[in-house]
C-alpha cells in the first residue's frame, strides 16, 4: 500500500492505494467519529462492494442507500434521496457518510456530506479509475443542473479516500478508458515526462495490468494533491486541472447526461483546446495529433458529436464556472506538459474549432 | 444609523440599521465585487421594495426572481427556481445574490449563494422583524425537508446586513409580533436586563415606535453577533441561540410548514423549556409564569397545538440538529437570563411537559 497526504491544514487527509483496503478496517476506522456511518452507493457497485464496505463499519450503527447508476441522475432529486434516507435513519451530525462508487456517487455523496445539518464528514471509497485518479480528491462536490454541469455544489474535503484498485477488476472497459482520459489530463498540463510514461505504457493499462494502473493512480493522485493543497477553492492554477471540461461539460450537457462519459467528453474537449491553441500559435500540427494519438490509443473518442453546432457549444459554454465578470476563461496548452487558463484567446479561432461539425 | 461589526477574520461584515437605508447606495456598493447581481424577494415584499432594492444596483446588470411567500416554500424546489434564473441569466461566480425578505427569502438567498457554483457572495436585506434580529445575521442558511426544519443548508456568511426599519411599516402585526418572540430570546438566555427593558417597552413595539424597536434590533443584534463571532460553526455557546427551536421545530414540522409562524413555535417551545427547566428544579414557578407574562403581552401563542401528541413532538424532536450520537441535546434555563445546552435532563420530566395536551 502507498499512502499520499493532501495538506489542507486542520482538513489535511490521507490518500490510500493498493490492493486489498477494502478488507483493511484499521484503514477506516480512525477517519469515523461518531457511532454511525451511512454508505451511499448505486445499483452497479453495491452488488459487488457493498458487503465488503458493510464489513468494514461492523459494530457501528449503520445503514445503505443506494442510487440509480449514471451521470443523468446526478441531480437534486437523487440528493433528495440521500436525505431522505438520513432522516428516515435520524442520522445526527456526527454521522460519517461513505462514498462507495464512481465520480457520481463521490460528488453527490460529498454534496449530501456538505448539506446535511450544515456538514457532516465523509470518506470516498472510489470504484472507477475516474473517481480514483480525479474526483475522489480536492473537495469538489456537487450534482447537475438541467443548464449546466456541476452548477449546484461546495468545497467539502473527505476525511480520507480508500482506493483499492481490485476494484478495478470489475469496471467496464468503456468505464476504464474514461478514467485514463483524466489521467492523460495530467501529462498535458503539467508532466510531459508521465506523458512518455503513459505513451509507453497505454496497453498495460488497456488489459489493467496492476503495476501500471498503480503507478497511473499514484502519479494522478500526487499531481492532484499538489494542485489542490497550493489552490483549494480554485481561485488560480486548481483551473488547470479543468483542461478540456469547459468543452466537455458543454458536451455532456448537449447530448444529454449520462450519454457520452464524463471521461469521453473531457477526451475530446482535450482534442479542442489543442487545436485552439495550435490556431493560438502554440501548439505545433504535430502536436495535436499526438495529443489525438495518446487518446485514441486509449479507445477515446477525439472529435465532438455530429450533432452539435458551434451555436450549440457557445450556449452550454456560457454558462461554465470559468466565466468571470462575462468573460469565458479556457484552459489551452502553450506546449505538451504545460497549460494555462486564458480569457486572452482569438473569439474567430475558437469559433473555427466549435463549428468543425457544421 | 447605527452599524455592527460581525468580527470573523476575514469574513467579517457590517450590520447597518437606521432609517432609509434602503435610499443609500453607498452602503452596498463596496460589497457588490464584480459586475451584476440578483435580488431574490417573495410576492409580498417584491411589490414594496424591488424597485427601491433595484436602484440601489443602477447601473450593474441585474435581474429579480420573485418566489411564492411563506415557509411552506422553503424547500429543494423553490431554491431550484434560483438556481433556474440565475443559469438563464448566465449568473457566473462574480454575482453577488441580495435577499430582500423576510427570513424564509434570507435562508434560501443565502443558501443558493452557498451553493451556486460552489459559492458567490450575498447581502441580506431584511424586511420582517425576525429576519433583522435573527436569521439575517450570522451565516445559518438552509432549506427545509418534509422530515425536518433546515436540514438541508451550509454556514455562508453575507458581505454585509442592511436593515432599514422603515420597512417594518407595512409588516403585519402576526409577524411583528413572530419577530418579538427572537428579541425575548435574547433576554431568557443571556441578558436579564433587557428582558425588564422589553417588560417596560413591549407596548411601544407593538405600535411600532421607532426608537424602541432600532433599540431592540441594536441589542438583539449585538447579542447575535457576540455569539456568533464566538462560536460560527455552533460548536458551543451557539446553541443557546436555539432556545425553544427544538421544540418549535417540531411544532413547525408536524403542523405543517407555514400554518405557525415560526417565532410563534418558538415563543410556545421557549414556555415548554421553561417547563421542564422547572421540573428539573432551575426555575421557579414564577419565573415560568413571567415567560408566559412577557410572550402573552407580544401577542404570542404559549401553549402547544392541541393536536399534537406527546409521540408527535418525540418523533419530530428526535431528528433535530442538536442531537449528538442519538443523544437529544435541549436549551434549557437554569434562571431567567442564563440558559444552557444540556443532555441531562429527566426523560420523564420531559415527557410530562410534551403530554400536557393529551
Amino acid at each position: 500500500m502507498q499512502t499520499l497526504h493532501l495538506d489542507l491544514g486542520d482538513r489535511s487527509y490521507p490518500i490510500h492505494i493498493g490492493q486489498g483496503l477494502l478488507q483493511q478496517t484499521e484503514l477506516v476506522r480512525p477517519h469515523i467519529l461518531g457511532k454511525s456511518a451511512v454508505i451511499v452507493s448505486n445499483t452497479t457497485v453495491a452488488p459487488l462492494y457493498l458487503q465488503a464496505a458493510q464489513q468494514l463499519l461492523d459494530g457501528l450503527k449503520q445503514s445503505a442507500v443506494t442510487l440509480p447508476d449514471g451521470e443523468e441522475y446526478k441531480n437534486l432529486d437523487t440528493l433528495n434521496q440521500i436525505y431522505t434516507h438520513l432522516l428516515e435513519q435520524k442520522a445526527d451530525r456526527k454521522t460519517t457518510l461513505i462514498a462507495l462508487g464512481g465520480g457520481v456517487v463521490g460528488d453527490m455523496t460529498g454534496y449530501a456530506a456538505a448539506s446535511y445539518q450544515r456538514g457532516v464528514n465523509f470518506i470516498q471509497i472510489p470504484t472507477t479509475l475516474l473517481a480514483m485518479v480525479d474526483s475522489s480528491v480536492g473537495g469538489k462536490t456537487g450534482v447537475n443542473h438541467p443548464l449546466g454541469k456541476n452548477m449546484i455544489g461546495a468545497f467539502h474535503q473527505p476525511r480520507c479516500v480508500l482506493i483499492d484498485t481490485d476494484t478495478l477488476n470489475t469496471l467496464a472497459d468503456r468505464e476504464l478508458s474514461a478514467g485514463i482520459a483524466e489521467v492523460v489530463k495530467y501529462g498535458l498540463i503539467r508532466d510531459p515526462a508521465f506523458l512518455q510514461w503513459l505513451d509507453a505504457n497505454m496497453d498495460k493499462l488497456l488489459v489493467r495490468d496492476p503495476a501500471a494502473l498503480t503507478y497511473a493512480i499514484y502519479r494522478s493522485c500526487e499531481h492532484k494533491a499538489e494542485v489542490v493543497a497550493a489552490d483549494e477553492r480554485e481561485s488560480g492554477q486548481r483551473a488547470l486541472l479543468n483542461l478540456g471540461h469547459t468543452f466537455g461539460h458543454a458536451i455532456e450537457a448537449a447530448m444529454g447526461y449520462g450519454k457520452w462519459l464524463h471521461g469521453e467528453a473531457v477526451a475530446t474537449g482535450m482534442v479542442m483546446a489543442a487545436e485552439l491553441s495550435q490556431q493560438m500559435g502554440w501548439l505545433a500540427a504535430d502536436d495535436v495529433a499526438y495529443v489525438r494519438h495518446i487518446l485514441r490509443r486509449a479507445r477515446l473518442p477525439v472529435a465532438p458529436p455530429v450533432e452539435m453546432s458551434g451555436d450549440d457549444f457557445m450556449r452550454y459554454m456560457s454558462v461554465d464556472k470559468k466565466v468571470l465578470d462575462g468573460s469565458l476563461r479556457l484552459v489551452l496548452m502553450k506546449s505538451l506538459g504545460e497549460s494555462i487558463v486564458t480569457a486572452e484567446f482569438d473569439t474567430e479561432a475558437l469559433k473555427r474549432v466549435l463549428s468543425r461539425n457544421s
